[in-house]
């Protein structure tokens, strides 16, 4: 089935980590890299990012510049991309940041009727999959609506369940000149992990960008 | 005290991890990589590991390249560097390949007994801390000893310890063009990690290296 091209845009520590323990907001990134990300946001159709994302972050996922937003509109586009929550059980608080016009929230099967009647006044609602979201499923959908150019921006569950799924093209990562450390806090990739065959990625670019790195790759094959 | 130049060097795939779930080795360096590393060890006076990664990787520590040994045996150094495992509970197999000639296994005054009269006819063990090696201690003795220059080659708690205990000026990152994942696949840095302040590096270079990218770090400060 046709799929949106899909990037994952990512900054990280030094060693891989893209929050504290706590899931503390940390600041990687520096303005050159939220300027680039904000030019990434405006050449999409639709990011997405996962609902441990909205709880931990709330963030708002509107593109930033004016002047880009402009541009958008100047072209006959939506101002902003359309906005998706990969949200098995509907756990999105109905005063997050990220709902509002142009935002669709993905749900499974499972989600409760109570958490769907809240949200349904503040965003669409998409059902896919029975325990847990259908991202294949999802995928294609957004392709239907018109969605071709797709910028995932995290969190790490959502990286490893799409990343696993053969449903991303693409990787960007800043990698900022910090070290957060810690066992336990969330990196670039969590979820349960490649066990015997790595994926294998092609490096695109890299550059230096604020104190830290811009790298690009693209997925290439998963091989032992 | 004065210590040694103490930089870590390691790789790790491009989501920040070391190794695979299970503590499989996983080949993320390529060739150029590997001579990088035998030059680096040639470089130094002393090379540590943490007793983690002799349990998980059997590593040697040893030079592979005749010719490098034969350079530092015509300076008057010793072939190889001293070898020097962090082991606080004298947890080194007696039959594991670090041990051997020039080879110091640093314990705590909680070893057993036991375990320290099976290691003592194959490495000298040297005493200090309580339940755990007194890092800052054991590289002051390193330094004493003539060790100027020592190599850290993981793993993910040793590299935490040091790093949280400010014994470390550089960061040698080889990233490797391939994904691990997986919330609990040991990270370049493991431990506890940073909670509010978190420590800041300065890119001292960046270049591409086998399929990925060779990054050198130096450790600048704490800040929020």
């Amino acid at each position: 089935m046709p799929r949106p091209f899909v990037f994952i845009n990512s900054a990280m520590s030094v060693d891989g980590k893209i929050s504290s323990l706590e899931r503390r907001q940390v600041r990687i990134s520096g303005s050159q890299d939220k300027a680039r990300v904000d030019g990434l946001r405006a050449s999409c159709d639709a990011i997405m990012i996962g609902v441990g994302t909205v709880l931990s972050d709330d963030p708002s996922l509107r593109i930033k510049s004016d002047r880009l937003r402009l541009e958008r509109s100047d072209l006959g586009r939506p101002e902003n991309p359309l906005r998706v929550v990969a949200d098995s059980l509907a756990r999105t608080p109905p005063a997050a940041k990220i709902l509002g016009q142009d935002c669709l929230v993905a749900v499974s099967n499972s989600a409760s009727q109570d958490r769907l009647e809240r949200l349904s006044s503040r965003c669409e609602i998409i059902k896919c999959g029975e325990g847990r979201v259908d991202l294949a499923e999802l995928m294609s959908e957004l392709y239907e609506r018109g969605v071709k150019r797709l910028m995932v921006e995290g969190g790490a569950i959502l990286n490893w369940s799409l990343i696993q799924s053969g449903l991303v093209d693409e990787l960007y990562v800043y990698m900022g000149g910090l070290l957060i450390g810690g066992k336990d806090a969330p990196t670039l990739v969590d979820g349960s992990g490649f066990r015997k065959a790595f994926l294998r990625l092609k490096l695109i670019s890299f550059e230096p960008l604020d104190e830290g790195v811009l790298l690009k790759w693209r997925i290439a094959e998963i091989r032992p």
